[in-house]
């Protein structure tokens, strides 16, 4: 049966409406009828209850890592060394103990992720000498088995450098041939030690494949921002405004405010968009400022439970709500906006053109009592139903 | 029926014992019985089935500020200006209308805070000229209340400022003398213009009282370093060692290393304690560097859903995980320390000598899910049951 109405539910926190969807898409919003189910006539096929929770699109996880994790395994006790490359060296020593890239994992982390109202996932997937191209099949399989309605855009992503691993730059390749949707990049000068060389052969490669690029850009300060210029620069070369993404960008965060003013109009100039991951120990990124400009940000949750550390549930209401307060954000818009960063906002970053709860988006759906967007995003109550295509998946009616 | 063993939990993730409880404190921990309880001979009175599950002493709200949450009315939109003087000034034009300090709203918060664990705090409770003392009676009122049973230590808190507002200064006087455990201060220098005015005030106060200090100090740098040299002298000059504290101490954390040593070795010789509310917005305190020195921290809530802000939940357990994130915690004894921090060493915050799963203390515990410390502070999962003074107040069996 693909015709579904969702009865009484707020959108947005609005006023109590019936979504109706068609073979997995919203194809109407309408004030909710007063007449009872039974009475309604012109509703034919399955009716879900709503019961006048809000309602929101469901969470776009526009930077995860769903390789990589542990999570449903035996508590593993973090034993690597600080910074970027300790953690790098930490999880190439020991992933193979742990069977990682792992299936079953893989399968947990993502039925966890889901259960908690995120059902579109870009993922970065580790491409290296060790694991080949294994990672990305892994997280194709994990994530189809937890519901082939989840949207999955995988980004191959060289972990453990690329000019300084020759022969990692032919995987990405390979990658990008078989379908991956983005070719990743990390730290070209801190990690490769050679930014331009690193840059040149990423958008050489993905001019060439037609794919897109999101690139890992931990590094700080002018080092940092020097990358966002070649970026920038390279992005505008080749034409692929809206097809490239730093990841991260801590430098945007901690440069003075002029430059990063400056940063913030070379990317909106570029069309490049950014990811965070509401880091708590690195300096907020100016949200305020890359909103005004019109630069496409989108939250993910980074790894969870993985070798690099602990820490992470995946909840991604939660993690708006963090952001929030890195941002200062206290006034009911702003905190509106931060939902919106962590719902319809990321469709991009999934290769959506629409993510929303309106006519012609997916029916991705959250149900969760709370009084408004405000509230929700502050208190981040449990979810109470998750709707993928119109399919309930998690909550009464589950099947 | 005073006689109650919880049977079969697993006391910091150990292995499953029975604990013992005798008129509210806990009496024996034993390794658990393989009997069942029909053929326990020994066992008079309540048993509770603990069900292997992880059991934790129950959190220690060391700052609240339970008076002036609108928990549990409708959305309030924040409307304030920024800085803690515009705050301070919104909270004194709006409270009024909602009725703020408020029974109803108190007790709807305390019993959230029950809910996720915490049944003991120290909260500080606002007496200036508008209130009087009237927010003392509300707290006390409602946390009793919500149980008897539940700990509570009352700082009388000059938010509105001492010295600035001619009155407040006899207002904590009497509140003192009425019974407050402790008397606040707040920001000498940056609110009240006279560092060594207020503070000089509040010693004599507390010293001809027999009173403890609470003093909130968010002035960064060398003006808030310079205010706790300040208090660090008429600790030492008064002798209340033990019984002062420094709330927030936000210049702690952004001082350079030397001069964080300096200011740590300060506040052990003197004995002088401080408490955190894990703020994401501002330097991590060098928890590291206290805890090898002896340094007394607590861990706190800060305000909920006031008309400071829309923050906060009161789930001390998430807390301690930003704690640790915050100080960059991944190995398995750091992320035990901060379970610590929100449990055991949260005592002498509450006047108590001890806090623990461990005889003579008092039997406030949190049964959950999880596998061991790391697991439960990384991941946070829902309390299963919560123990106040050997009675199931959370959970199965709850009363």
């Amino acid at each position: 049966m693909s015709r579904i109405v969702l009865r009484n539910v707020r959108p947005w926190g609005g006023d109590a409406s019936d979504i109706h969807v068609d073979n997995g898409s919203i194809v109407a919003v309408e004030r909710a009828s007063a007449t009872t189910v039974a009475q309604a006539p012109d509703v034919r096929g399955e009716v879900v209850d709503g019961r006048g929770l809000l309602a929101i699109p469901s969470f776009v996880n526009a930077h995860a890592h769903l390789d990589k994790s542990w999570w449903g395994k035996p508590w593993v006790s973090y034993a690597g060394e600080s910074g970027t490359q300790g953690r790098i060296a930490h999880e190439r020593a020991h992933r193979g103990e742990l069977g990682i890239p792992d299936l079953e994992s893989t399968v947990a982390l993502v039925r966890e992720l889901v259960r908690t109202g995120t059902t579109a996932f870009r993922s970065h997937v580790d491409v290296d000498l060790g694991v080949g191209l294994d990672g990305i099949q892994v997280v194709r399989e994990a994530v189809a088995a937890v519901d082939p309605g989840l949207a999955l855009t995988v980004v191959a992503f060289p972990q453990d450098g690329v000019l300084r691993r020759p022969g990692v730059l032919d995987l990405l390749d390979r990658a990008a041939a078989e379908g991956a949707d983005l070719v990743g990049g990390l730290d070209p000068a801190s990690i490769d030690r050679d930014p331009v060389g690193q840059l040149d052969a990423l958008f050489d490669l993905a001019e060439r494949r037609g794919v897109g690029l999101d690139i890992h850009l931990h590094d700080s300060g002018e080092l940092g921002a020097f990358q966002f210029e070649l970026i920038v620069e390279r992005t505008k070369a080749t034409g692929m405004s809206g097809r490239v993404t730093i990841a991260h960008g801590f430098a945007l965060g901690d440069v003075p405010p002029a430059r990063q003013r400056d940063l913030v109009e070379r990317l909106a100039d570029a069309g490049v968009s950014l990811t965070t991951v509401a880091p708590i120990t690195a300096s907020p990124l100016p949200l305020d400022m890359l909103r005004n400009a019109g630069v496409p940000v989108g939250l993910g949750t980074d790894g969870i439970r993985d070798l690099w550390g602990p820490f992470g549930d995946g909840d991604m209401l939660r993690l708006a709500g963090t952001l929030a307060r890195l941002s200062g954000w206290r006034y009911d818009e702003d905190l509106r906006s931060a939902v919106e960063i962590a719902t319809c906002a990321g469709a991009g970053f999934v290769g959506r053109t629409a993510h929303d709860l309106a006519p012609g988006a997916p029916a991705d759906m959250v149900l969760l009592d709370a009084e408004n967007l405000q509230d929700a995003v502050t208190r981040a109550p449990s979810r109470d139903t998750v709707i993928v295509g119109g399919r309930v998946v998690v909550g009464p009616g589950a099947r």
